[in-house]
């Protein structure tokens, strides 16, 4: 069944390529994405073992069959617990293969398979991400989608006549309008910072009450028919402030002439690169703290990483995040947060939410 | 600074036992354990290296030096994005030692750490997890607190005048009522099983509509102070039903009984067979699919096991759930479920909330 034949395929011709005679499949995401099913056993093994035969098996405990999907191409190997399913998986190899691996596996399995089969060579495998990193069109067309409800949701935020008074209130609003648009669960607990909380990129949400005269970052998204989405919009509580208008439109700036940048061929670290010089033209660069972006699909965060240290180029079909931000300790921060997709020529900004400065003038407050 | 130094010391003092030479601990709730602290480093390398020294050591990526206790016994080792972080591990080493290590490190880093030093001997350390297993008197008080928001959110949820209509939205409310109690993070997704949904133990919550005549199961918990509740009661919406309230008293009984059972000295799989005896005296048992319990304190999920495969005997300071439940397929499924402690010679049940089969007589249905 597409388009997971065809993904499983494409697994086996990197096989060789990549030295392995064993493909061990163990993330969620990566079972959702070959097999189209969610399939998450928690601390019991589930392995997708890809082989030379081409028959590939799943080997999962018998309590989670309700979660195995129906294929006549998928060989089903269930285990009860009065096994050891590593035992399973090690039966299928003679004990000298090179063996490509999932990196989430939990090191407890891997180090009984290294116990049952001392000479086994184990490799850390990047297949499958590999492949989730370019979006088909039915991919893309779910991230688009997905984008939609997380810019209304933004819009919702903008248009209350109420704004809440914490952080942690804005949070559950936020959760509320996504459930509005039969999103119920969010990709990542939104940041929101309130004034100099937003100097922190990591800052998670707190009781910390809302002022009038100082920044709000609101970073969130939802999943949406199982793709996430990612948005940052920083706004101003309060009347005109220069200094704050000044920082945004530096960010602005950098941040759309980088997406401007956007095309199959050009290197991430070039798009990275870019905004650190921008940066730096104001004497702003050592206030630019985390990487430039991240792929994301399935899971928010994915590959490709748009890092000054990655220098492998943009190909068509790949989707990610052109986030920007600048943080005065001490003071706010501003972060400004598009998904795009890469075209044939260029690329396509899923989010539509407004980027001139905001000021909410607040009845509430 | 106590608890931390004893916790540290005994797990150096169990370093020998266990043939180990260092231990290396990466889980959150191990690195909460022992050091005080809330460290998640993500898809980042953090580990908490006990060396014969006796010269603790975190390894840990600068940008989360806001996450590291001060503290005058710890040494903190900061990497940057430009190293690998496993070759500051791999430098503590010679190359031949037995490393004992936490069960859910990514294997990703295990397998760098073999190529780095392929004659390492790796093996799995239950040492902290064991350790966690035993509660202080602190930890206990601090889950008989979060009990108590469990069964005031039970009772609360029980006094709607208007029960909610979805599943969902039950789910919704139990979140806004531990909110009420201060506790702003659930243990778990609530499972809300309306009719025919109770009869799957996993079940999530859907959208399922409620109906007159059926019953509804509750099971959930909160955050309090680090520490779960886990609760289940099943309940019943509509009038009388003598079969419901038949099955219902059996699965009672049971679970009373075997909590009067639990003592130190006495085999965890003493306790769940005698559940599984005592449903098999109704002809019941196969209806009886998991175990009877498991161990919660930081984790929701945590050592001891009560199953019958678990000969281990019950220590005094443990503390688990006994939840049996009985699922009638395609009919409706019962389980009841209350965490206790283990005293010197018996044990106290932490949740208090009503045992009595409850109907509910609903105006808002």
């Amino acid at each position: 069944m597409e388009p997971y034949t065809s993904r499983l395929m494409k697994c086996y011709q990197n096989l060789e390529s990549n030295g392995f005679d064993h493909l061990v499949v163990t993330s969620p995401y990566n079972l959702k994405y070959l097999l189209g099913a969610n399939i998450d056993t928690g601390e019991r093994m589930t392995v997708l073992l890809l082989s030379p035969s081409k028959k590939t098996k799943l080997i999962i405990h018998q309590m989670f069959s309700d979660q195995v999907p129906k294929s006549n191409e998928l060989e089903v190997i269930y285990y009860s617990d009065e096994v050891e399913p590593i035992k399973i998986l090690a039966a299928h190899f003679s004990g000298h293969e090179n063996l490509g691996i999932d990196q989430n596996w939990l090191c407890s399995f891997l180090i009984d398979l290294l116990k049952t089969l001392p000479a086994i060579r184990v490799e850390k495998s990047t297949i499958v991400e590999k492949l989730r990193e370019i979006k088909d069109e039915k991919e893309i067309d779910t991230l688009r989608q997905s984008a939609r409800i997380a810019d209304a949701v933004m819009y919702q935020i903008l248009q209350l006549q109420h704004f809440p008074t914490t952080e942690r209130e804005v949070a559950a609003t936020i959760k509320s309008f996504f459930a509005e648009h039969g999103v119920n669960e969010l990709s990542f607990k939104p940041i929101i910072g309130f004034g100099g909380n937003s100097a922190n990129p990591h800052h998670t949400i707190s009781d910390h009450i809302s002022q009038f005269n100082q920044p709000i970052l609101i970073d969130m998204g939802g999943v949406f028919h199982d793709y996430c989405s990612d948005i940052t919009r920083t706004f101003y509580l309060g009347r005109k402030n220069q200094q704050f208008e000044d920082l945004y439109q530096i960010i602005r700036e950098a941040q759309e002439q980088a997406i401007e940048l956007v095309k199959p061929g050009v290197a991430f670290s070039e798009i990275d690169l870019f905004i650190r010089k921008s940066f730096a033209k104001w004497g702003y660069d050592q206030y630019f703290i985390h990487r430039t972006g991240h792929g994301i699909g399935l899971e928010l965060h994915e590959g490709p990483s748009i890092h000054r240290n990655n220098h492998d180029v943009i190909q068509s079909g790949m989707a990610f995040s052109i986030e920007p931000g600048l943080y005065l300790p001490n003071q706010y921060g501003i972060r400004i947060e598009d998904i795009v997709v890469v075209t044939e020529n260029g690329c396509e900004i899923l989010n539509k939410c407004s980027k001139e400065v905001q000021y909410l003038e607040l009845l509430g407050v």
